[in-house]
């Protein structure tokens, strides 16, 4: 439950724009990190103070202030007024229970997605807050935990593949948005996966332990939708707004991006529709061994209930009854029980139950 | 029942603007206080005539006036005289069923909202009804009852903290609105424990009480619902109509509050989706069930009905059952029945149902 | 059936705009009553002759003519020919299965609506079409029978009461339209009682008369719905396109309408989804129910099925049965058969079926 | 399901605008006939070639060619040449299998529309496709068989009643339009009241017949509702978009049309919830009486079960077993067990099982 | 699964424009086939480099480039470098699981679609991606394996049949497009009779394996749809947004394909309503044989328990039971228990249970 509502309690009251982090705790060591780089060179470096990158807020070529932990309020109210960013902003930062929106600022867009990972040994999904704050010459990233899935950006950035280092913070931005939304497609194929075992086992050995992980993955494209489904709308006002910060030639791969937001909505939506499937087939999969245990009941229960009445007439213990005086009648009896069950085993036949 | 539907029968046929109060019958004593405030100076007090609000109407620095019942008409109407207020307006802020609403009346705006609290002892949500009318230098609030979560706001207030005394009424009006909204994330966390509570029952010890609260938890969040879903359009109408009560850089925070509203309809609607699963898990857990009582019936019934059925025929009176005289005759038939006994466990065992 | 399906088979092939009265055949008398009124002067009279109404299309004042029955259709020719209203117009009137909506031809208005009542016999709910023509002087309603619930007005008109007697004919039309609205809320909470004795019931002594009265209140909501649910769009267009029949000052009541009607609307969607939930706890119950009566079947069964075998292998009558010879045998049967007795209680017990 | 599903199989591959009738098999001649008509004079006649109705191309007066069977292509592809009609459009007349839609060419509109009537014997419901192109100075109507239901239309222009013979071809369109629309009331009128039967059987006798006759209105309903649904939009979009052939009086017309395809479809709406409705009833009708059969079975067998194992006791042949030689043994018993069935009765009473 | 989600995994964190083939892996050879045709002359070549291709860029004269096989990389590297096409649109056409899509590049237009086929083996349907690239004067069209649905439109281009010599690349590409939902018509029709079939299975007997492929049908239908329900946008925004690519006359023919695809998409909702009423029988049908199952056991059970019962009494051993000693005891027992047994049938022939 904890993923789907975070405890926001404690800030009821502050006054607007109060720097209060609003999700899990944590307590390891903020590390920032800063890629300032154009077409001829590059400079990286790890800062320990935030300071540090105030000096980059002015140069001409396009700088990546990689923000790893957003728990230590006063690194962001430093980097607040450095960068002249809003209030809410900051405030939004801390928020890690923001729903992915974006909005324009005039000088910089402020963009929160959902960076999503799969924790195997809890078989869960979890979100990650990433905050995206695009200047005219720079792109500050915050992320809640250490360890992302930029790798293959910073690579690109420093082995100079691909256009990165010729184009601006636009394409930084969306380089970042693009590989974020990548990942989504791996997340997607391995509750794809899972799907696909619990529907192996449904068919061979439904158990109640089946439904419940029916449920469970249910509830996680449930999580899954609520944080991808409104990056829909995010990377489309970002093509149909036009911001002086984006360039031109840059929207069509927002526009690309857009693409792959629905595709992965679909998929989850699809996704969603074979639970809902699966679990009409649970249900009448129990019906149906419900009506086996039925069966095997009623035709031992038919066949033996009428031959036990037989038997116990011939126990009766009257004083005159002729058949007990038959020389054959314990074997005509015999004879008649046997029929009786025949007859129902025919019966039985014919109603296909057997 | 009466949460959802008010009695508003006693208004029909009356003329518009008539002021009658409907809702709860109260009767403790309307108390107004008054805030008078700007950046150098604050005024407060706590008066018992309505008139004393009147001097306030044309000072030029911020006055929230905030009315603690509504069941005194005259107030209201001595008020409405005062201020300019539209008899509709009066109308709707006596009909405490109204859905959250905006309507703009040129010199001032109206908003009807929800203060929606938990009763712990009905385990029920209990929403009141806030109005608030926001003019360029004056906001009056009416809420239903005494007690309201305004108080962290007097506080920053009276202590200078933030921006709330250098900015005007429409900050007041949101600040006020932030706060009710910031409190459904309290009562929201609230509903999701009882939910978790609920499901931890589902899959531990499954009763009818256990689908009753699954029910009443599902009208729980119909009300919710109810109560802060038409604010979304409220918030919305706010900041894409341009009103001149509303200052440009003020609109940022109700975009704010827009983005809060639409969390907690969202966590809303995913909680109101989890009860549904949850409704789903329960009704096959009632069919898992009778599946196991019958597996019970049934392996004690097949086992047993034939074995009382080859009892019953040595109970036979006959005069020739030669099987009777054999020395060995009772020892064979417990023989056969110890082997059709254990062949029957056999079967089970195959089916799965042992 | 016939509440949601009026036999229009009659009109099929007519030119448009012929006047056939469609609905339940009636044969009270038409009566037509005339209020003329404006700030200063009132006449009030009660006409026989449609003809007598057509002196006051000129007057200056407004004039309100109200009909009681639309099944004489000469009585509306020749209406429409003196006020020049439009074929189609007269054939909607005329047709009483309309849904609501409205049509402006300029010099008039023609709004379409539902006056619901409630059968206390049949418990039902019943709707009567209600008709209003609006001009820039005069308003006509048409209603199907006798008696209705503008009395209200009637009364606020005579004495003066209100701001009635000092707007236009646009405010009497709202007038009219806000009681009809007004009107709603009573039936509606009627049905809410209804539901909840419902909801009482299924809790305490669920029955298939249940099921039958809960399809039934799910019937009645479809029918209301599908009588106001296009009243919204109604007045929301009077709001929206600028006539010149609707001043300025009176489109704020309108929207007064307009916020009544949501208000219905919504409760009617509510009363829906807790009949929805209320199936769904029906058919649980159901379950339980069967469930209980399986459990029982199960226990008797279980412990006397063995227990009647074992009397029954002392019943039969082998020569050489050592048991029965024993002296205490009869004594160590009942032992054991009240051992296998009190475990099979312990096995229920433990299995929380007892 | 070819209802559902028509056959286009053979036209895969063929250039657009072949003319390949498309649809059953149709061996009926073609029929023409002409009606030409203006305030002052009328010409009708039934002609056999198609060539005779080209010379009413451009006569001022209205002219309506009525074609009866659309299987023969040159006939079609004569009338293309002449009025000039675009490839695509004959070809959708050939096509019957289209949706309802509008298509604008300029010179003349192109509307598809089916005519439903129902079989008594199969009791489905049949759509038959129906074109339309409207001319400024003509009206052509294409039907796939004989019989059609604008006799009326036909009267009414013979007798010059109402204003068809005074208004244009797109009057005469309406006309043609209206009727078919009306007819739409007959059909679903009947639908009605084979829901209401199939209500009525549901209460008082449900068999799985019932079942199925739920599930094939179910069928027929969305049938209705594919073949009604998008003609709202058609009409719509005639009134919307402004076209050169409809004139400004007409419209007002089509708006009638309009009014009367949202009622058609209003109330489909609501007899396939009522449908849904009698669904549940039925599954719960079911679940209620497998309920009354096993509290039968339970009664008998746990008042028999208890009272059989007694009898089993006194059944057994200790040698030592006191009760069998008490003088009022037998009577013992069987007051013992009258108490015992006695007590069953009461406890079955007091579960209201009986 | 597969079909669902293909493996986009090995793309994560590759630049944008990175030409990786996502699909299945294949192996065969890309064939390449070039038509280039005006209305007096026709050229047709199979090439085996792609630089042959290349000449015909700058032909004025339509050219028609068809590629199958996209898994060579290095061919689309060079046809976009020579044709200039977009880095993205490269990366588009590798990857295979796009959605339907169109984009417009100012110099030439990408669409994306999906190429449907039956596999009969599996029963299930297969989609190919198809991309089209349109220019002024050349179509370049890709597939992902041998084998398609155009050579009714080649042999169609080599006859000169119907316009398409005549007419633009704009019209061949409408062409090609119309050629692919026309098979869907047919795709469809399959799903259709496969539905049938089930139906009939699903009356006359109703096992899990009819449930199994209702719910295969399920999945089948929602595959169709996630690549039929995109290109209604795709052909509407063709038809919405004018490009100069699309000549006027041309439009028209796609607004035909814009009415087919609603036509395909429409007649698969209907079939995927049908399979919901399918599941809605199947379950009840399984209830139903509960309950017979359940009656027969009763029947048998509550006729022969109390007969049991009954001859249990007279084979206790009580030394004092007068009946035993009357001589017409055992023949009165007889005439009881068949009494009692007529009296149970009678029984459940009034509950209609025989």
């Amino acid at each position: 439950m904890s993923r789907f509502i975070k405890k926001r309690a404690k800030k009821v009251g502050l006054p607007p724009g109060s720097l209060v982090h609003i999700g899990e705790t944590k307590t390891h060591k903020v590390t920032i990190s800063i890629l300032n780089y154009d077409e001829t060179q590059l400079h990286e470096k790890e800062v320990t103070t935030i300071e540090e990158c105030f000096s980059f807020k002015d140069k001409p070529n396009v700088t990546w202030i990689d923000i790893d932990g957003v728990h230590e309020v006063e690194i962001l109210e430093k980097l607040g007024t450095c960068f002249g960013l809003h209030p809410l902003v900051l405030e939004d930062v801390l928020n890690t229970d923001q729903r992915p929106k974006i909005e324009d600022y005039g000088d910089y867009t402020y963009i929160v997605l959902k960076m999503i990972s799969y924790n195997d040994k809890t078989n869960e999904t979890i979100a990650e807050q990433m905050s995206l704050i695009i200047g005219s010459n720079f792109v500050i990233s915050f992320q809640e935990k250490h360890g992302d899935v930029f790798d293959p950006v910073r690579e690109r950035i420093r082995s100079d593949k691909g256009q990165i280092r010729k184009l601006g913070a636009d394409y930084l931005a969306y380089s970042l948005m693009d590989t974020i939304v990548d990942n989504y497609f791996v997340i997607v194929e391995k509750m794809g996966e899972r799907i696909e075992d619990a529907e192996e086992e449904l068919v061979t050995n439904p158990t109640s332990q089946t439904l419940q992980s029916i449920h469970n993955l249910k509830k996680e494209m449930m999580f899954l939708r609520k944080s991808v489904w409104p990056l829909r709308e995010v990377v489309n006002s970002l093509d149909r707004e036009e911001s002086a910060l984006i360039k031109k030639t840059t929207l069509i791969y927002f526009r690309d991006v857009y693409d792959h937001t629905i595709q992965v909505v679909d998929t989850i939506e699809t996704l969603r529709e074979m639970l809902s499937g699966m679990l009409d087939i649970y249900l009448s999969s129990i019906s149906n061994r419900l009506n086996a245990v039925m069966k095997v009941l009623t035709i031992i229960a038919t066949i033996f209930i009428p031959l036990t009445f037989v038997v116990g007439i011939y126990g009766m213990n009257f004083k005159y009854m002729p058949e007990l005086e038959w020389h054959w009648g314990y074997y005509t009896v015999w004879i008649v029980m046997v029929l009786i069950g025949v007859l129902m085993l025919i019966y039985f036949r014919k109603k296909k139950w057997l």
